[in-house]
């Protein structure tokens, strides 16, 4: 139930990530549109030519970041939401959900900027590192420690 | 539990989804054969020559579909489910899971037939911003106002 | 509830298969570094020339891998957690999650170290059909006759 502390909080943050996926697939699409590079031959013909079925290196930048998106916040989602059967307290609970979503936020932002490295690495690495990974180990002990 | 009706509406649309993947996977297999085009030369070799690892434009068509849904699905799968704990209608909650289901159905035709541009954009974005997206929004309203 | 023994079976699995994703990235990374073949410019001017922003076979295989787990773990989260819901005998659950987690882990093996054709493909379809699928239909059926 949504009134439940823990699964508000895990909805919260949920969402927010979720949304941040979607903002950054939009941003695609656009800057395919921006810069007439369509992955496929029929997007291109209704630009006028299939010429503009092309890569583009400001659209792949921005598919690399919904692909890391998507090679790690859907497990994240399934991780803390298991970590909330472990009974943490809610508010410990929402600061490593607020912290992982707003590394990711951050991450996205140093992606998509091509911020010096490492800033995105560093941003990748505390969320995977000091969030989803203990987050992870602690849901496995559980389970093993019953 | 399963005979809860929400959950019972969510888990039927949740496999058909999850089907669909399987399917688009399925299907970018059979290219694979069909057009002996592989991802690696191990499967090349074991056809008798390493040049049939190779791209190939009708497989690479599948995979973007497989890709999309990996991009949309997953996500999705979470935003509905914490949306029956906001207590929707049963009746209300089907039609917008057997919505969305229905367009990305639609949409994975659309897109492996190359149906004329914006055919497939349009069942994309309907998608999306029509029952996605209002989803995730309800979601997000409900814990912040408890 | 973790109590629960489905429950925990479960996210003991879960577990086991987010983390052998985490693995895979992380080899991908190390790999990146070691054969200096990076995604982004600014990655390989840290390391001193941007040539060095380049694809590298052995790089391109560990994503592979990666790209394959995201396109099946996270429906079968969904998926088999669903399942519990249907009621299964907490043994038979843990026999057909630890299977699926084996196969993941020994088609990741395989395809990292380029066994010979078909290895890799006869581990995913049997984790597929004999796992995934039988689940997923289960899960449906559950639904219709409710
Ligand atoms: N699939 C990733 C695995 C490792 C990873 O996620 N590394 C982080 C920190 S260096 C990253 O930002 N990778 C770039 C990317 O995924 O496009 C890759 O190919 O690099
Ligand atoms: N990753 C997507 C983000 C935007 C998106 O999903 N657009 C829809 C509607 S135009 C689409 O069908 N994109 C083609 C694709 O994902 O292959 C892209 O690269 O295009
Ligand atoms: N997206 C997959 C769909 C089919 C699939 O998953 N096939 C398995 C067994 S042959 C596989 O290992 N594919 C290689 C891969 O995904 O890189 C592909 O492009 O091959």
């Amino acid at each position: 139930n949504i009134t439940n502390e823990l699964v508000s909080v895990y909805a919260f943050f949920a969402s927010i990530l979720t949304f941040e996926i979607i903002v950054m697939s939009f941003l695609t699409g656009q800057r395919r549109l921006k810069t007439l590079s369509f992955a496929n031959p029929e997007d291109a013909i209704r630009r006028g030519d299939t010429k503009y079925c092309r890569l583009n290196p400001e659209v792949e930048r921005l598919r690399r970041i919904v692909r890391n998106d998507v090679e790690n916040i859907p497990t994240f989602l399934v991780t803390s939401f298991l970590y909330i059967l472990t009974g943490p307290r809610a508010s410990y609970f929402a600061v490593l959900m607020g912290l992982y979503t707003l590394l990711r936020i951050l991450y996205s932002f140093a992606y998509a900027c091509a911020f010096q490295s490492p800033t995105r690495s560093v941003l990748y690495s505390f969320g995977l590192y000091f969030v989803k990974l203990p987050m992870l180990v602690t849901v496995f002990y559980n389970c093993l420690l019953g």
